[in-house]
């Protein structure tokens, strides 16, 4: 039986192999990571080549049929599931999934769009460099996709973005023709750095097919305090005195509030409360260098002394071995957990002017409050690079509807807030669907129609990811 | 008097005191630094503040009049000269020269983009942070010129080209609008980078009137080794060693030839030395750290001590005082000295995939040989980040026109090996005027075209910077 339509140009194209059909198997492509976005296809394509997804786009542009790339699907925001047109076609990198090269001379890392970002970050260590991009979902989440959203994650204070870890990028335009900028230098200033536009995009201008990466030198040993802290105030205080002191050896700086630990406390077996008695808040420090844990230790010790002189901080505990630097990290990585056992809470990923945290801490509960009155804040997150999840659960005994209810009047607040302090209505996940309508009311107008004219530059007929961030 | 035609519609919009008409005193601002270049040019618009630098550009865009927006004019490539249309009106940033803000919790300076470079980088020492830009022509260069043309510099091994240190850009469009992306946020993931697009742009986009940069701790204690390699690709293995063991610490690894040695010894009035014998090529490596010189010492003694074991280098001198430190670095630091005191010479700013260092070297000496068979060549550069100072200069008893001679087919026969080995034909200075026949022969047409796309998008009428980059 030969396949009708676009499909069957599809399939005659690419191969029946490289094309999905049948309805019932499509369906798993059509939702998103949590469940919440769920879209329509009319087919989905899984090409091993450049050349393939050059023919596809090619295709599809020529129809004027929508395309919505899809890496690991793990971006949170729907930015990889289709809207509700029956006319999608869902691109999947996932079978381009070959590492190019590694050079350890060069320090770089070349590989296709669909390499689990896990699987990469291993390679390199195996060749004796770290790739440090890292995120809770690197077992599936596809580098692609990761430049794609300019992912963040743990390592972002010292390494920076995806954006810092690119130096070329692959990509294939909806016109079918191949960007071919896969270089590996780190110098070249010869016109507009166009890599930078398809980083962050959404998958709204074209398809990143392959990457080269910076790699970096493997931190061999790790140093880690927790610091009780009275207020946010003072935790920046003290990332002021830690940045001065250790300089590029500070990895982590994480704060989290007294709420946080109570619920990792009441939640998450094990856990054990860290200090003889509550502080304000906490923040957990790590340290990392390529050699010498006794010297690293004791610059530790050293800098978090200064801190306890000068009321930095009010207590604190340094891991002196790594069952204890384990566990002072359970603390602050289990709070996630301890809130889903919780039970329903608004998440909101956001940035900040790091110096205006404290006074945006302050207003936004005032603000949220006036919303939403009993609610519980847990305010925890990146403090180094200004990075706040700011989430709010519903009050003891609320009923079953409050999440539903508050969900849009809380987001309006903290957004507001966000937006009066200068910060960023999404740090790390993007905009996909999930954000649109608050990017759209908040993002300044003349920024977006540079984008979408930016947009009618590479994707004319707007094949492209239709229904995300623009 | 009243100013007539365009002049007088500036000085009426801007004041007397901002426009300079008088053709005497806009002879200054018609020459770049070298004296290479000349153009003309209607009036010269000192503005002061962006709100001032806005109405200059709406005024020209109305009446489609070519601006050339000048920083410190050290970009030696003519991208600040205006063409030779008499039409044109040079915008000087000069006098916006306030730094705005110094945040040592957030690690951000923000300043006007008509800072002085070297200005700069004193404020964020006093306030106990370091800029890490830093150049040659730092107490001549203005930030927003280092932004537009995307700086290199020494400390790019480690910190990276002026973009990777900009949180955000002020900048007005050619219609005068006003683009505010002065933000200093880490994260921000809400659409494309628009940033990006200004930096690295030349001027052909749109002016740069305020940064937001990061700083970084205080680096206070240094260590130097020279080491004698016997090919480029010793000194790449060696590369390797230090990086891996050294890690973020490794702040310089230059490479220079011993042809460039010699050309020092003979030019530079107490130039020692270094070693015994006279060896293939030299690398000079620098450590740097927050503290502990003795510690940063005994990593630097330790790991030469196995790169001489491992016979990547054949001999080491580590400096022991800052003396013997700052001697060894000028071995380096006055080739350029001894080249000016040597003659003419014809200068390649390129740079290459680090591990195509060796075989480019050899290749291109090959190549440059068949059009300038006597010729001597001097070649040394950043080999930490690929960048190599690919300098040939005239035979000994060459006739005088040499150099007038030679240029254009050495450059070919450079540019055409670079374009072989996929390394950029400029690495730092941009294209400007210079380098804006090679540009448009090597780059590839579909960048090119997109640029030109996005040139569309931002400057419809084309006033900006013309006959530069694009």
């Amino acid at each position: 039986m030969s396949e009708q339509g676009f499909p069957g140009k599809l399939v005659q194209a690419l191969g029946a192999d490289t094309v999905i059909t049948d309805p019932s198997e499509i369906e798993p492509w059509l939702t998103d990571w949590r469940g919440v976005y769920r879209g329509r296809a009319q087919a989905v394509v899984r090409p091993s080549t450049t050349q393939q997804v050059a023919e596809c786009l090619r295709l599809c542009n020529d129809h004027r049929v929508p395309v919505v790339p899809r890496g690991g699907n793990t971006g949170l925001c729907g930015g990889a599931t289709p809207d509700s047109s029956p006319a999608n076609v869902v691109l999947s990198l996932d079978r381009m999934n070959r590492i190019r090269s590694i050079d350890t001379i060069a320090n770089t890392l070349v590989a296709d769009a669909g390499c689990i970002l896990g699987n990469l970050r291993r390679a390199a260590h195996e060749a004796g460099r770290m790739l440090p991009l890292s995120l809770a979902a690197e077992d599936s989440s596809q580098i692609g996709g990761n430049l794609a959203t300019n992912a963040g994650g743990v390592n972002v204070l010292r390494y920076g973005m995806a954006r810092e870890l690119a130096l070329g990028i692959e990509a294939v335009l909806p016109n079918g023709e191949i960007f071919n900028g896969l270089q590996t230098l780190r110098k070249d200033n010869t016109g507009y750095d166009l890599k930078q536009l398809f980083i962050g995009s959404e998958g709204t201008l074209g398809v990143i097919t392959g990457v080269a990466l910076k790699l970096h030198p493997l931190m061999q040993v790790r140093a880690v305090v927790l610091a009780a802290v009275e207020s946010p105030r003072k935790a920046l205080e003290l990332l002021r005195l830690v940045y001065g002191a250790c300089g590029p050896r500070l990895q982590a700086f994480e704060f989290f509030t007294d709420e946080c630990l109570g619920l990792v406390l009441q939640h998450v077996e094990g856990a054990q409360q860290p200090f003889a008695q509550r502080h304000g808040g906490y923040v957990l420090i790590e340290l990392a260098d390529t050699a010498d844990e006794q010297a690293l230790q004791a610059l530790l010790e050293d800098v978090i002394g200064r801190a306890l002189e000068e009321e930095l901080c009010a207590d604190a505990v340094v891991s002196a071995t790594l069952a204890q630097l384990e566990s002072l990290w359970r603390l602050r990585e289990e709070i996630s957990e301890a809130q889903r056992a919780d039970g329903p809470h608004l998440k909101h990923d956001i940035s900040l002017p790091i110096e205006q945290i404290p006074a945006f801490m302050a207003s936004a509960e005032q603000r949220v409050r006036s919303v939403a009155p009993e609610c519980r804040l847990f305010v925890f997150g990146h403090f180094g690079d200004g990075n706040l999840h700011y989430n709010v659960s519903r009050p003891a005994g609320a009923d079953r509807d409050w999440a539903a209810r508050c969900e849009g009047p809380v987001a309006e607040a903290v957004f507001a807030e966000v937006a009066r302090y200068g910060g960023s209505i999404s740090a790390e996940h993007g905009i996909g669907q999930l954000k649109r309508h608050a990017f759209h009311h908040h993002k300044d107008p003349m920024h977006i129609r540079l984008m979408l004219q930016i947009k009618q530059v590479f994707d004319p007929n707007g094949i492209m990811n239709p229904g995300k961030l623009l």
